[in-house]
C-alpha cells in the first residue's frame, strides 16, 4: 500500500516545501516534505539504500518507506545497528510464520518478537507436532520465500475490521491482543501470502534474508501466565549473508565449549545452592581468587589515578531511595523491603545514594575536588527467577563503583581519565573490539524525559563527543536515549570467540546530587552542586567473570589464575619438599597446589594441563638434592631446572608484562 | 542466719559424712558435707578466705557462706572474677540503697544490678529530687556503713510474707515484682537497717567495699516500658581499695579524651546518617583504609596459613537458616525476612552456614584436610537502637570470620596455630594484657544443655587446655559456659589506657557440620564428619577499630594510619611540585595529602601534628631544585633531607618492622 505514497515522493513532486533532515554527525541537508529514509538513504548511495533495514527518526524506528512530513532527526539502520538488527529479525518471525502456515494448516500465532540473538514466534499447533526434524523444511521454505523479495506493507485498520480479520481467520490469541488495542493505533503487516496484526516496523523486502536458522523450541505460556494454555515457542536466527551464518554456527559450537557455567563448574569457581536461592552465587575458593585479583587491579590503578575507597552498609531505609527517586520508580527491581523500628529498610539496589551522603559529610571546597569515592559495594536487584542466568542475570552484583564528583571545568578531564582507565583495561584483558555507545538527549523531550538543563546537556554531550573522538575510541551516538539525569555511555565489548557482551555504564548526572543537596564552595564562597560521573569499568564481578571465562576458554592470564603452580613430586617419597616448596612459593605471594596422588608422573602432568594451570613444577630425587624445581609450561613443555628465586622471578616478570601495559 | 549453719561446719560436726569438692585445676578435696565456700577458703588460706566474694557451685553463683552438701565443682569467686565483681557491684546497689533510704525517706526502689562497669538502682523519689550535687553526701554516708561491716543475711520467705511486708512499707515496685514470683523460691536481704527482695548472691559483709563513686544520673521507666512511671537511675561503681578507684577515674578521663566516637569524627573515620539507619557506619576514606589495611593485614597472614578466601551473598532463604538452628532460636538477633517468590530471605546474620555449604561443594578427602575458608563477610544483627553505641554496638559487622574443617587428629595443631595468629596479632597492636576466656561443658548436662558427645567434649577441652598453657597463654577456665555444640574461648584483652574489651570468639563445633551433612572420605573411604574451628581473630573491622583508635589515641601506627604524609609546600609557589611528589608516593604505595591551603608553613605543621599524621615533608625552593623533601616526624621532629626513594625506604623499613613480629 505504500507504493502509493511514493507519488508523493522526492521523484514526483518537487514543489512540495522542503524539510530539515538532521543527521548523527549533526550535518542538515533539506529534502521535500513527504521523502522516505529509503529515498534519502538513495540520494546518498545506492548501497547504502540496498542496506537500509529501518531508519529512527525523532528517535522512533520507522519502516524506511514512511513519509517524513516535517524537519527531523534521522539515523539509517543497517545490519550494524542493535535496532537493525531487530528490525531484520522481526521479520523474519513473520517470514518463519508464513512458512509455518503452509507446513501446519490452521496453525493459531501468539506473539513474535525479535531478541538477543534472532527472534522467536509463539505457536498453538492444535493437534500437530513440530520438532527440530522439522527444522530443515522450514528454513528451506524460508529460504525459498525470501527469494520471491516480497515487500512487507503497512496497513491502518479499525479495531472492527481486525476482529473480524481474526475471527474469520480463527486465530484467538490475535484476537486476544487486539482487545488491548486502541482504535485508530491499529496496523497489520502482509507479506506474501501472510497477514500479521503487528506495530512494525519491518525490512523492506523479504530478500534481505540471505540465511536462515531454527535453533530451538521451547513450551511457554500464553502471556507467561501458568494458568493459560501452553504455546510452542520457535527460535530463530537470520543473517544478511550465508558466510555469517556460517560464523555464528562456529561460534555457537566454541561458545558451548566455553560456557561458563559449565568450566565454571569444572574449574571450581562458583556455585549455587538451593538454601541459599537462585540467582545468588557461591564463590569458591578458585572464584575468590579471580575476585581478590580483579579488585587487587581495580584498587591499584583507583588508588594511583587519585580514586578514595569508601565502605557502606548494604541496607538503607526507604527515604533514601524516595530521596535518590528509586522509590517508587525502581521499586520492581529492588528486594522487598525489611520493617522493623516502624520503618522499611530496603538492599541497596545501587551504591549511589551512599555515596552521596558520604560526599555530603565530606563536605569539601572546590580545592577538595575532584571528590572521587570509590567501593566493590554489592548490590542485590530482583530479576524474575526466570531470566536468571549462571553468573550473566544475578541477583547479587558485586560492583567495580566509583562515582566522581567533579565541577563542570573538571568533567572533561575526569571523563577522560575513565576512558583511558577502560582502554588499559582492555589491553590488559585482551579485549580487541569494544564499542562506547553513547547515548544523548532529545531537545524536544526536555523537562519530560529528561532534566531540564538544555546547556549542560549540550555543554557535556560534546565534551564527551570530543572525548572519544580524541581518544579514538569507537563509538556510535544513539538520540534521545539518555539516562533522566545526563548522557550516557554504554560499553560493549566482543570476546575471543566474537560473542558481544554489555559489560558496564558510565552516566554523566546532573539531577541527584542535587536532590541530595550535595554542594561545595566554589572559589567565590558560593555554594554550587557538583557534577557526578557514575563509572564502573570492570562492570560486576558476576558478569565479567563471566565474560573472561568464555574470552580465555578458563586459560586465564598468569596473574588471574586461580592456582598459578601445580606442583608434581614423581613419587609420595618427595610429598614432603613438595609442600615446602609450596610454603616457600606462597610466601612469594605465589598460588598453587601440590598432587599428592598415589598418580605416575604423566597422568599428574596431563591432569594438570587439563586444569589449565600455567606452570607445573616437577620434583624428584634430583630437585630435592639440588633444592630446585623442573618447570613446565601449560601448552609449551619443559622450560629446564631452576631456584625457586629464579622461578619466582619468572612469574613475577610475567605479571609485571602482563598488568604493564602502555 | 546463717551463722546458725557453721554449726555444721567444718570445726564442728567432724563426724558428718564427707563430700568430694572438685576445683577448677581438677584437684578433688574432701570436705565434711555442709561446708560452706568461705571455710574451704580459709582451710586453703586467711588471706583467700578474706578476698572471697561468693562462689560458683556446679556452675551456679552462691552466697560464700551457703553450705555445700554434696559433691561439687567449686569456683572461689573474688575481684578477679566477673562474677566476683559482679557480686560485689549487686551488694554495693543494696548499700546505696541504704545510704538513700536515709536521705531521702520514704523511697521507693525498682531494681539495683550491677552492670558491666558498676551498678545502678532505679529509684523512685516521690516529690524529692536528687542531683550530683547529692553524690559526695551518699558517697560518704556509703562509706560509713560500709565500715560497720555488716553482714548481707539471706531470708527465705513466704509470698504471703513478702507481701505484707512491701505492703507495710508502702513499695509499690517491689510488690509488682513479687507478683511474678512463685511461692517458695522468695528470698530476702538484709545488711544494716535495709531489707530488699533479692535473689542474690552477696558478699559477706560491706566492709569489703573500701571505695565508692556515684557516676551518673538518668531517667528509665519501669520495666523498660515508657507506658509506665518514669524512675530515677542512679548508677555508681566501687572498689576494694582506694587506688583502684583512683585508677578508674583517671582512665575515664583518659577513656574520655580517646572516645572513639570523638577521634572518630576528628579524624574523619566514620558516620552516621538517618537515611541509612542507626548503627549502620558509613566509612569515609580515612575509616576505610584501616578497613582495607587491617585486611590486608588478615588475608597476608591467613594466605600464608593456608587459608582459602570465599566470598558468598549476604542474604539466604529461611531453609538455611532452619538447617543451621539460628531459626527460631536466634530470629530475634536478625533482621526481620523479605519475602518473594513464595520464599522468607534473611540478611546473614553470621557467615558459617554459607561456609558449610562450600565446603559440601567442595567434597574433600581426607587429603585435602583442613579446609580453611576465610571471608570478611558483612554480617546484619538486629540490636535494640537503645543498646546501640557507636562502632562497639552496631548492626553491621564485617567480621575477619573463617571456618576451619578438620579430623579429630588435626584438631590441636589447627587450634594451635589459631592462637599462634592471635599472639601475633596482639604484639603487632602493641597489646600487652590479654586472657582468653575458656569455656567449658557441664557433664551432667550433656544431651540438655550441650550436645551429648562426652568424649568428644573431654577431648576437645583436654586439647585446648593443653594448647593453651603449652603456648603460655593466660586463660581462665569457665565451666558449664560453653556452646551447644562445643567449647569456645573469649578474647579478653586491654586497651593501653586499662579498658576492657571482648574482642573475639572462638567456638569448637562438634554439631552443626552433621546438620549440614558435611563429611569427608577418610584413609579407608568411608564418610567421616568433620570438626569445625569458628575463629575470627580481629572480631569484626567495627568493634577493631574502635578499639584501636582508644588503644592508639588515634595514632595510629605507620601502617594503619589513614594517611602516612602530609605534604606542606611553604608557599603556593610549591604546590605543583608537591603534588608531583605526592604521586611518586602514591606509586610507591605510600598514602599522603597536600596541604595547599594559603597558610604559613608553622600553622600547617602544627596542623598535620593536630592530626596525627606519622610524617610531614616540607617543600620549598631548596627542596624543588634539589629534587629533594625536608621530612618531620610527628611528636619527634626534624629528621634531614631525602631523595623520595631514600624517604620511600625509611617508611618501608618501619613498616616491615612494624609486622614482622616474631
Amino acid at each position: 500500500m505504500y507504493q502509493n505514497c511514493y507519488i508523493y515522493g522526492i521523484n514526483s513532486v518537487i514543489h512540495l516545501s522542503m524539510i530539515k533532515i538532521t543527521f548523527p554527525d549533526k550535518n542538515v541537508r533539506e529534502y521535500p516534505q513527504g521523502t522516505t529514509a529509503h529515498e534519502i538513504a538513495k540520494s546518498i548511495s545506492e548501497g547504502l539504500a540496498r542496506n537500509v533495514y529501518a531508519a529512527k527518526v525523532n528517535g522512533e524506528v520507522w519502516d524506511s518507506s514512511r513519509p517524513i512530513q516535517a524537519d527531523a532527526t534521522l539515523q539509517l539502520l543497517t545490519w550494524e545497528d542493535k535496532e537493525g538488527k531487530s528490525t531484520m529479525w522481526h521479520s523474519s518471525a513473520h517470514l518463519m510464520a508464513e512458512a509455518l502456515e503452509i507446513f501446519y494448516p490452521g496453525v493459531k500465532f501468539g506473539i513474535g518478537p525479535p531478541v538477543e540473538n534472532g527472534f522467536y514466534y509463539d505457536i498453538d499447533l492444535g493437534g500437530q507436532t513440530i520438532s527440530s526434524d522439522d527444522f530443515k523444511k522450514i528454513e528451506d521454505k524460508m529460504l525459498e520465500l525470501a527469494k520471491q523479495g516480497n515487500a512487507y506493507t503497512r496497513k491502518e485498520i479499525s479495531k472492527k475490521d481486525a476482529i473480524d480479520f481474526f475471527t474469520q481467520k480463527g486465530d484467538e490469541y490475535k484476537l486476544d491482543l487486539i482487545k488491548d488495542l486502541e482504535d485508530g493505533s491499529i496496523t497489520l503487516y502482509e507479506q506474501g501470502n501472510f497477514v500479521d496484526l503487528c506495530r512494525g516496523p519491518h525490512i523492506p523486502n523479504t530478500s534481505l534474508i540471505k540465511a536462515v536458522k531454527l535453533t530451538n523450541i521451547a513450551g511457554a505460556y500464553w502471556r507467561g501466565d501458568e494458568k493459560n494454555k501452553q504455546l510452542t515457542r520457535v527460535y530463530g536466527i537470520t543473517f544478511p549473508k550465508k558466510s555469517q551464518l556460517d560464523e555464528y554456527v562456529l561460534m555457537l559450537e566454541e561458545a558451548k565449549k566455553r560456557d561458563h557455567r559449565k568450566i565454571g563448574k569444572e574449574m571450581e569457581i562458583f556455585t549455587f545452592d538451593d538454601d541459599v536461592g537462585p540467582g545468588l552465587p557461591l564463590w569458591l575458593p578458585n572464584g575468590a581468587v579471580l575476585i581478590e585479583q580483579l579488585e587487587k587491579l581495580a584498587k591499584d590503578n583507583e588508588r594511583k589515578a587519585g580514586y578514595q575507597r569508601v565502605r557502606t552498609p548494604h541496607i538503607a531505609k526507604e527515604s533514601m531511595y524516595l530521596t535518590s527517586g528509586h522509590l517508587p520508580y525502581y521499586e520492581d527491581s529492588m528486594f522487598p523491603p525489611m520493617i522493623f523500628d516502624g520503618e522499611k529498610y530496603y538492599l541497596k539496589a545501587m551504591n549511589c545514594p551512599h555515596h552521596h551522603k558520604i560526599f555530603k559529610e565530606l563536605n569539601p571546597s572546590y580545592k577538595d575536588l575532584p571528590v572521587r569515592l570509590a567501593e566493590y559495594g554489592t548490590c542485590y536487584r530482583y530479576e524474575q527467577s526466570g531470566e536468571l542466568f549462571g553468573l550473566m542475570r544475578v541477583r547479587a552484583l558485586q560492583m567495580n563503583d566509583a562515582h566522581i564528583y567533579c565541577t563542570k571545568e573538571q568533567f572533561a578531564d575526569e571523563f577522560r581519565a575513565v576512558n583511558e582507565m577502560y582502554l588499559k583495561y582492555f589491553k590488559i584483558f585482551n579485549i580487541e573490539k569494544y564499542v562506547m555507545r553513547f547515548s544523548t538527549h532529545a531537545p524536544e523531550k526536555l523537562g519530560k524525559k529528561y532534566v531540564d538543563e538544555p546547556e549542560l546537556w549540550l555543554e557535556t554531550e560534546d565534551m564527551v563527543r570530543k572525548v572519544l573522538i580524541e581518544s579514538n575510541i569507537p563509538y556510535v551516538e544513539v538520540p534521545d536515549e539518555g539516562a533522566f539525569y545526563g548522557p550516557k555511555i554504554d560499553v560493549q565489548v566482543w570476546s575471543a570467540i566474537g560473542r558481544e557482551f554489555t559489560l558496564a555504564t558510565n552516566q554523566v548526572d546532573f539531577a541527584v546530587p542535587g536532590r541530595f543537596g550535595l554542594t561545595y564552595r566554589n572559589a567565590q564562597n558560593q555554594l554550587e552542586t557538583p557534577i557526578c560521573i557514575h563509572r564502573a569499568p570492570l562492570g560486576t564481578h558476576e558478569r565479567f567473570i563471566g565474560f573472561l571465562i568464555e574470552h580465555f576458554a578458563g586459560n586465564f592470564p598468569i596473574w588471574l589464575a586461580p592456582n598459578q603452580v601445580s606442583i608434581l613430586p614423581i613419587s609420595e617419597k618427595f610429598n614432603d619438599y613438595a609442600k615446602k616448596v609450596l610454603q616457600s612459593l606462597i610466601n612469594s605471594d605465589i598460588r598453587g597446589l601440590v598432587d599428592v596422588r598415589d598418580e605416575k608422573i604423566g597422568k599428574k602432568i596431563r591432569d594438570a594441563e587439563i586444569k589449565k594451570v600455567p606452570y607445573m613444577l616437577i620434583i624428584g630425587e634430583k630437585e630435592s638434592i639440588e633444592s630446585k624445581v623442573s618447570v613446565r609450561k601449560h601448552g609449551q613443555g619443559d622450560l629446564g631446572s631452576f631456584t625457586l628465586p629464579e622461578f619466582a622471578k619468572i612469574i613475577e616478570d610475567e605479571i609485571n608484562n602482563a598488568l604493564n601495559v602502555k
